[in-house]
């Protein structure tokens, strides 16, 4: 292609993708034709092509610009407009349609585990971001830095204090949300060919990371009211066949069983006994409404065996994903796998966080949006009550914000799946919970994001497309 | 151990470990009774206890108290002043030490590779950040998901024009830091166990992301100031060995040299023609300070195969650690990967970069970054030439903000690193710089983060110690 149809193209590439708006101003010709190394002829020339088009206007004296009415040169528009959906090749394709369904209007959504934004401290939060952009300083850099701001670890141990664990800032480390601490731990505390055990069904992306460090997975044998069978565990524990243990003790994702305080303290002591580190995701801990304060392994942990990793970023500023590790005995090594993966965590986040905790009020927010859970959990579990046909099975969690149903066998969710979201109501299907695309029959609703209004009228959307979901 | 005891050792090590303050008020009796299990006689009697020791102090009608006065119960505190340097047992521990050497009062910091925060604009950035922090809503975090916020994106791909690299907004995804792009693109495009090439040296946090990913390596031969050796990569490429590609080819990390245009040219055709993805890692191609600004790789690719990685947190916003990846036809790959590995980046720090490339003058903090950068490399080479040894090498880059500089065969870097951070001065070892702990006798020096008075002091320290550093 000759240059200057080079450089035109490209243009006219970029205005179509909106790149460049209606009333942009283009490069000058001077400055274009110094970028693309070729002489200034060369670029009137594009531009003038383009003008032709009418695609850019030249003005006296000024440059060009963009036309404010840009005649559209593919339907590119349209396509983007109509309901695509996809064939999901493997389970992480389904993540990326539920992302990306997140933009869509009118959507229920059942699907993404994530809290709706109207149910967190909006006015309180963008109060403590504005005093924390006002105090920014470079000093706010350093202080930053791995493991983070001693401030804010401070005030993170101090919030240990309610649930019994005693933890100290030395043992803090800030990371970038809830995820990246439980990789972070993994990494730590294991090699690539190492085998962990994990519980099953389990959270799509924590398997994802698992196999993304070429870890393989023991799936401990898991009891969806109890959690998982101990017993089992410590056999595994004492053959040596695993170097770690993942667990979401407290309602778990996706089951939303809670581990009985004996067993918690239990499985503390396998920790230390088999000296085999247990990483703690205790992402939703504090989001109990039926029943008093959930307690951590991390309470009955005396040896430092158990690496309990938290994260505002579930419950109260996903805008910032702020998460924290208490690392015990593999706070160093934790430490350093930070300083490897990504140097640090921002330090503007770490500065809302800090400002958020000391003056803002977060056990209300906390109050408030349990009792909001507790009420969306009823609607949902009515609703399935009244409109699902017979032979499903829900066990109301008592926290979190995540049910798990199993439907009747000769249901395919990801059928259902498909069938809901042309629906325009988005749940996450079963299979995407298991290594091995089990589940076949099962769904996981979040009843955290959708209205009550919404939820009744998903279940009912639902309940009419089961009996079509056949496998 | 009793109850009431157990209780008593865990306040006092959060009072000492400073997570609760002299003047923090003790949970209430009825509170800690329920958070630990116990009845309230015998949280009584752990705080009787407490205050026996001096340590904490009831107030009436208000409850426990940690004393204004803390009696030290240990020397801790003056182990944390006294100048410790542990023996280090791998390259990630050199890592850490240089990170915790950042928040020593008067180092001299020649070594991490990151800008004075001092150098960056703290003032338009401020105002950016107090903006976003005012406009921050729920429709934002929603925005912001993954591939990230329509205009950040926009405005990025906008930026590209200048390059002369045609990247529309579609192509761009928003990422957390330059290094998260990196490995983002490499877990796209590679799996376990598959072989990639890269230049030697190369920045240790990027050897380290590679191998825990499972990775092999295959070094290719590269010229301090041309960079690799086309022909031997070719060679991989055209055999089918490697899987990628991963290059700094403009002012590398550490040798500081730049790829010729017409290199690029041909690395980006090489890709096209053996279909094997090239990873740019373009950090600091912003900062160029003797001569034209430099083209990236992906400004040659007309085929897609180049996946160029940016970050605004290398030069403007650390605090913020906003990157980008603009992944041509590995666009739905690489965003996929952020899903699953980290769901979305920061909406919070998005919105500030928003704010920042819309209205505040970014062209005009480049211009004045590069002059500043120009006089302390300028300062830098000019002390070597006046302090060192004969026999040393060191190659005057013509942007970013590292220099290599190889030393006499005699001299051992990672003890002149000791015998320098001994003296208040960090520098970056040799071997930092290798997956076989090769370049013994060299160094990375960085000139972005010391003033010119400090830059000459720290090379005269150094010039003093190199002839106590012999291997």
């Amino acid at each position: 292609m000759t240059a200057y149809r080079n450089i035109a193209q490209q243009l006219a590439s970029l205005i179509d993708q909106r790149v460049l708006s209606a009333g942009d101003r283009l490069p000058s010709v001077r400055r274009a034709s110094r970028s693309h190394r070729v002489n200034p002829g060369t670029v009137l020339r594009a531009y003038r092509d383009l003008e032709a088009q009418g695609v850019i206007e030249s003005r006296p004296r000024s440059g060009y610009y963009v036309r404010r009415t840009v005649p559209r040169r593919t339907s590119r528009g349209g396509r983007k407009s109509a309901p695509s959906i996809a064939r999901p090749v493997d389970v992480g394709d389904l993540m990326v349609e539920l992302v990306a369904a997140m933009r869509r209007p009118h959507l229920i959504s059942l699907g993404l585990d994530i809290l709706n934004p109207d149910l967190l401290p909006g006015e309180d939060l963008r109060r403590a971001a504005v005093r924390a952009a006002r105090r920014s300083s470079a000093a706010g850099i350093i202080r930053g830095l791995t493991p983070g701001d001693p401030e804010l670890r401070r005030l993170i141990a101090l919030r240990y204090l309610d649930s019994g664990a005693a933890v100290g800032e030395d043992e803090m480390l800030i990371v970038s949300g809830g995820l990246e601490g439980v990789i972070l731990c993994l990494r730590a505390v294991t090699k690539p060919g190492d085998m962990i055990a994990i519980e099953t069904p389990n959270a799509w992306p924590q398997l994802d990371a698992i196999s993304g460090m070429g870890l393989a997975v023991r799936e401990i044998p898991t009891d969806p009211t109890q959690g998982v069978d101990l017993a089992a565990l410590e056999e595994e524990f004492r053959a040596g066949s695993v170097r770690a243990y993942v667990t979401t003790p407290t309602f778990q994702n996706p089951l939303g069983f809670t581990m009985a305080d004996e067993n918690k303290r239990l499985l503390a002591k396998l920790a230390a006994r088999y000296k085999i580190p247990v990483i703690e995701n205790d992402r939703a801990g504090e989001l109990y409404f039926d029943g008093p304060a959930p307690r951590p392994i991390k309470a009955f942990d005396r040896s430092g065996y158990v690496l309990h990793c938290g994260s505002f970023a579930t419950w109260l500023a996903p805008a910032n994903k702020i998460g924290w590790v208490a690392a015990g005995r593999y706070r160093r090594a934790v430490a350093k796998t930070k300083i490897l993966l990504a140097l640090n965590t921002s330090a503007a986040n770490q500065a809302v966080m800090i400002q958020y905790l000391a003056h803002e009020r977060l056990e209300c927010h906390l109050r408030r949006l349990r009792a909001g859970l507790a009420l969306r959990c009823e609607a949902m579990v009515e609703a399935m009550a009244r409109e699902f046909p017979a032979g499903y099975r829900v066990r109301k969690p008592s926290g979190g914000f995540v049910l798990w149903v199993e439907l009747p066998r000769y249901v395919d969710s990801l059928k259902l799946y498909r069938l809901a979201l042309a629906k325009g109501v988005s749940i996450a299907p079963g299979p995407m919970f298991s290594a091995h695309s089990e589940y076949r029959n099962c769904l996981r609703l979040n009843f955290g994001y959708a209205s009550i209004q919404e939820i009744r009228q998903g279940i009912h959307t639902l309940a009419q497309l089961i009996g079509r979901a056949s496998a």
